[in-house]
């Protein structure tokens, strides 16, 4: 059989071809991670190329090509005829000058769409199937809604360990990776999901003080009221230059930094924009994100915290420890030395919740203040503890006892403050934190014993308090679970700094006040493997 | 164990949370089933509320509200501070002038995000959840994220059969439902994907001229080179009024109109526009999208078009079975008597493809012109006939007969010409189809017989060279399936109207031509059950 092969003669006119140019304009829309580009209706180009509102187009300039979907525009004074519109982020990635000139044709689908339609049809895809696809992604190829089929169809237990691994590791690969030039470079991370629980900046300044390499980069909130970004920056200065940060780190062992500007598995940051609406967070996608990050930032060693308890993002052991061996399985082939802990997940840790109130535990903490939260204390030791161990000269068993005296010494307190230092003091008062102006009180009616408190609906109360963005925002609990509590006493209270906020907690506490009062025994059990 | 009671007492100021007020402002920009709203990085509400880019807002006024996904503007020009714009469709459901205040807030997540999680999480849906998904569908309340993460979690195999009952059941209800108050009512549908198939041009013709009721309802084309609603509208309106509408169809006891203005079905145009940029087409969802219309537009019987091809939607017989008993289950439940037809979708029917070549055939074949493609009359006439039979009066086996001798006695042209001039007619030259002005043709390289025609190449190739916008652009086929062709034989013309579009076809010839010239004994097997 032979392939056919075929001559093209034209018998026409105009048989030219030449691509359509447009005028570039840069269209002041934040479309987050989605490039969009805005054409008239009357524009000889749109109407010539039978493009349609959503297909995608490709642009061109330079050398330069993008591509991004078509939203078909009526009004001249946001793009004219002759004109082609682009958001904010897509006009940055051609990086020339508004007014050049630009091409415009219709975009053949990103390279790796085939892939994607295999995994959508249920297929098994291989290592470069994963590389094409989250290089895709990092390059604004897939439009929101290829990026919604993947992160869908890559759910649940889509993805057997094989893929996890393989889509770890390609987005590894697509971004940065840091390069400490020592061996031992330790870390912590939570899984999430449990308010209050800031124990990195605990974490950290122990194991700096010790003299391990802990350089933590940490993220944002994404949907909880605070992440450890936010709250460091109540302190100090985040967002560094990576050149600053690795000096930092050099000097002080450690830093408390946003991981944002060094690059590190940017395809995460894209993912994130359509897994967080969703709130959808299946184990293959958190150990990818989760494991991808630590190893660009160069880490050798993990100590993973994942909580259990009711309203934790994980429910019950049995499902702990399917994740726990999916974390290992992944990080043993990527070469990271990993430690999972498994930890008490029922209920916030510490009193505060929110930037300010979270800052104010932390310090409380590391200057042996009497009003200390213990948990959080206690919580910190152990992980630091753990840490310590991944120093060879430290005896397994002995971490704890000598993270306890580098807290109680003062001598993580004299680390935190030269971290404070180095990254840029913002001149917080510990001993007066000011917190958001307005205010209300949640009291218990009846009398018994705190039974149950709601980690999402406590969490999703200080969002709507203004937390993150607005730092002085949030929850401070006055009861936590087994404490015995009277008719009238309060339960917690709500800070905000705006009425609509206050108003917004407000009904959200009218709508479930996140407590249960009951008896001591109806308290969930806790399950706590260290 | 009681339930907490809580109360609230505010202790600070300023405890009024008036909603926030903002000037409407429509944004001329076209997000197709997407409800944007445009806020001014500046304005007061947007800083305060603590809205993100992508976040959904309610927007209320007059007592509507709406849902829409927030962007973010950096340009008083398209939305100034104190304004809030919005995107075209999102604006005409406010039903509102310029101007007019509205409130906006933080959108509670829409009614059915749990039931829409559930499925994400792998579980059974029932009735009442999928009348609030769709419901919530129809109502624009979910973004495309939303939608694309139902879209895919229904894929494949993730919707048993009775899901797909519920999905239809629900599909039916949200919009509305023709009653044409006579017991039977024929009507034939195709699952598509196969060019050129304009069978239902030819068949409500004969149907109707023997008396049967067969109102006609179709679609335009959505990823195909053409759909019914486009091919006719070259010979006659199709966007008609519903009273006009019924009006002909009672007089004529036919019709071949565009469905859209019947509001049949709405949600499934909503949910098409994020199928097709992903080319999904799961059988739950189609079985759902067309049982739902066809139950929608009144039809009593219904006659099923199932073509299988190496390259049409079904590609072996076993995978056509499955979707015929899945048809077959909820077509029973919902009470449509159905007849479900395997034919031949090994290559296009017809010459032509694009709503100009197509209407050539199809009059061809109508006025008995030798010119006429055997392959669309053949197809035609058993269709034809096979509605003929729910006829009690025609006995099993007859239908082929009747329907050819309606056809070759000139009634169904007859009867054609009534609807044409009875909807509008626009004219169209039969005996001088205009073609598109510019084109090219694909010529044999080499001797052999036509061994494989790709459907998806094809109509790809009719779509880049206009169809089916321009109306007079597709693709004219010289040689079909096991056809002998020379070397330099032309295998297709390829006709456009403006350059571009030209040069994108000839692109994609380049790039293959869809044709295969091999042995007589290459041609594929036909799995024909009628």
């Amino acid at each position: 059989m032979n392939e056919v092969e075929t001559t093209t003669s034209a018998i026409g006119p105009g048989t030219g071809g030449e691509p359509s140019r447009l005028a570039l304009r840069r269209v002041l829309i934040d479309t987050y991670h989605e490039n969009v580009a805005y054409m008239h209706r009357d524009c000889e180009v749109y109407r010539a190329e039978g493009f349609k509102a959503l297909s995608k187009v490709e642009v061109r300039t330079n050398g330069h090509s993008i591509l991004a979907t078509l939203n078909v525009v009526d009004d001249a004074s946001i793009v004219a005829c002759g004109e082609l519109g682009l958001s904010k982020a897509a006009f940055e990635q051609l990086a020339v000058l508004n007014g050049h000139t630009v091409t415009v044709a219709q975009a053949e689908p990103p390279e790796s769409i085939g892939a994607l339609h295999r995994k959508l049809a249920g297929e098994r895809l291989g290592l470069d199937d994963f590389r094409a696809i989250v290089r895709d992604i990092t390059e604004h190829h897939y439009s929101k809604i290829e990026l919604t089929a993947f992160v869908v169809a890559a759910n649940r237990d889509e993805l057997d360990r094989e893929e996890v691994l393989f889509l770890t590791e390609a987005m590894v690969e697509a971004g940065h990776r840091l390069d400490w030039q020592e061996p031992l470079v330790v870390d912590k991370h939570c899984i999430g999901g449990i308010p209050g629980n800031r124990t990195s900046m605990l974490v950290v300044p122990i194991v700096a003080a010790h003299g391990m390499l802990c350089p933590k980069t940490s993220s944002r909130a994404i949907t909880s009221p605070a992440g450890t970004a936010d709250t460091m920056e109540v302190l100090a200065e985040v967002e560094l230059p990576v050149e600053q940060l690795q000096q930092i780190v050099h000097q002080h062992r450690g830093c408390l930094a946003w991981g944002g500007t060094a690059n590190l598995s940017p395809a995460d940051d894209v993912l994130i924009s359509v897994e967080r609406p969703l709130a959808l967070d299946s184990p293959g996608q958190m150990v990818a994100s989760i494991l991808s990050k630590k190893i660009a930032a160069g880490s050798s060693h993990l100590v993973l915290d994942i909580p259990i308890g009711p309203t934790a993002k994980v429910r019950s052991m049995p499902e702990a420890q399917r994740l726990r061996r999916l974390f290992e399985y992944v990080a043993r082939r990527m070469k990271l030395s990993l430690d999972v802990v498994i930890t008490d997940g029922r209920q916030p840790i510490g009193f505060g919740i929110g930037p300010v109130l979270e800052a104010r535990d932390v310090m409380r903490v590391l200057q042996n203040d009497p009003r200390a939260p213990m948990d959080l204390r206690q919580k910190a030791l152990r992980l630091a503890g753990r840490m310590l161990e991944a120093d060879p000269d430290v005896r397994g068993g002995d971490g704890f006892a000598i993270a306890r005296d580098i807290l109680d010494s003062g001598r993580a307190l004299k680390k935190m403050n030269d971290l404070i230092e180095a990254q840029g003091s913002r001149h917080f008062d510990h001993g007066h934190p000011q917190l958001g102006r307005l205010s209300f009180e949640i009291r218990a009616h009846g009398t018994g014993v705190v039974s149950g408190i709601d980690n999402l609906q406590l969490a999703r109360i200080a969002r709507f308090a203004g937390a993150p963005k607005v730092k002085e925002a949030g929850v401070d609990l006055c009861a936590k679970l087994g404490d015995e509590v009277q008719d009238g006493d309060v339960l917690y209270r709500v800070h905000a700094s705006y009425p609509a906020d206050l108003e917004f907690a407000r009904q959200a506490c009218a709508r479930s006040s996140g407590y249960r009062i009951g008896r001591a025994e109806d308290v969930p059990h806790v399950f706590v493997e260290f």
